[in-house]
């Protein structure tokens, strides 16, 4: 539990030099999800901010909206053979009268016609279970200079990135550029839900006034994550999808990518960026 | 249907400079899987080599071995409300005699018990359903420099990540060094598993001389992809995960990381590499 990192001897080639040594490796552990005690998924993630990691996946999915759709979260323990915990398991229980979806493999394809699945249907699927529109009320506006100024800010504060450089980072910043919250994992969309868990847990929904970042690529599942949680700006350091592109622009979401040094590419959304400033800069 | 990429308007700002114009992105679609007419998954995939992808994961899940598993693949079409093809959803229909595993959430899980799911179990899941040892027989040893100039080929043969800086790659090497395939896709994933599909359709498996280099870092999932296709070496750039190195270690995978420049890190099978001659040059 709680195994962030975890040690491995390696051999070691540099230039032709061998070494054998210890390394630090991130560490990566199935996480299966139950919700009020039926398995709906299984994650590989890094150990650690579990319940929060449930909490965000369950806000990704339209289940969860606020604190208190949410009894509890626990570790499941006594059902192996030996009696253990192995900590890979949680089990969510909502409050009475949260609405449960029906979680299947057809789930999310069988919502229009049973052949018909395309990047439409999962832009629909979105709009149709988002909680919070990304309205512009009040009006949210981001100087490109405190953005380009953010990729650093994540960086500073990734701890086990530096240690392993196996890891995806994604933080929260408030609308001054201030740190709100930096989670890491194996998985993108793992740090991602942590952080929206944790908001969740703290009654934070909507983030309606956070910027997101993340370490990489904005992909469509992220860009759907954001619009969730009713985040108004994600920012990505490296290239967008087509279809984070479209989800952006369908729902308001301001998405920003290649965001490096004092350089950027705004896809949509671009109202927020105050990019007069950039251009009198 | 076939859509590497698309282009959308995008604002840059460079330095204070801001512009209008259009970008190219790598496209990203959902590709529903069906086995046997049977929904098993739902993939976010670049459009492209779908027939291979298809085939590939059901490789990586332990439904196919070889092409005479496979009777044929194809578009499904026509359950739209207008009829039309969206080019987003494949069925693959397997051989008679051909086993198929129960495609469920719980699938991964309850192979043992309800409540022990960890890592050791997600090593036991693959050795269970890997169809060819890891062997090392006939030898395959390589050389640390010949693994050293893989990356660059790689990235020399990457076609659309220079237009999008948004795909992952995956390439085949022979023991030689030789380029065998390369497959680029925004999910890192469906990279190698077109790869692999390929090779089933051209009755190349299992994979037993072949080199496996990923553009970004070794998960337990893409050494799961390797072992289940029978390669015996995977290289990532960067690094790997605990569990991916356990897998390794388990079935006899050489696993290496961090292949940059002439470094690279060994993590498991460390035999195949000719460390000695890393040491003389």
């Amino acid at each position: 539990m709680g195994r962030v990192t975890e040690r491995r001897k390696v051999i070691r080639i540099r230039d032709g030099a061998v070494s054998s040594r210890p390394d630090t490796l991130v560490a990566e552990e199935p996480l299966e999800i139950r919700l009020n005690g039926k398995p709906i998924a299984v994650t590989m993630r890094t150990p650690g901010d579990d319940f929060a990691l449930a909490a965000g996946f369950l806000v990704s999915e339209g289940v969860l909206g606020s604190a208190a759709d949410l009894v509890n979260i626990v570790y499941c323990a006594g059902a192996t053979a030996d009696g253990s915990n192995t900590y890979n398991v949680v089990d969510v229980t909502t409050a009475p009268g949260v609405r449960l979806p029906d979680f299947t493999l057809e789930r999310n394809v069988y919502t229009t016609s049973s052949c018909g699945l395309c990047g439409k249907a999962s832009l629909d699927a979105v709009r149709t279970t988002a909680r919070w529109p990304i309205a512009d009320t009040p009006q949210l506006r981001v100087d490109p200079g405190l953005l380009a100024r953010l990729p650093d800010r994540l960086r500073a504060a990734q701890r086990v990135f530096d240690r392993t450089g196996g890891l995806h980072a994604a933080a929260l910043f408030g609308e001054d550029g201030e740190l709100l919250d930096i989670r890491e994992d194996v998985g993108r969309h793992n740090a991602v839900d942590k952080l929206i868990g944790r908001a969740l847990q703290n009654g934070q929904l909507p983030l309606s006034r956070a910027i997101l970042l993340v370490s990489g690529r904005a992909s469509f599942e992220l860009a759907q994550k954001a619009v969730m949680a009713g985040i108004p700006v994600l920012a990505a350091v490296s290239a967008p999808s087509s279809l984070a592109v479209d989800l952006a622009a369908e729902t308001g979401l301001t998405l920003v990518g290649f965001l490096r040094g004092s350089s950027m590419n705004v896809y949509a959304g671009h109202e927020r960026v105050l990019v007069e400033a950039a251009a009198r800069s």
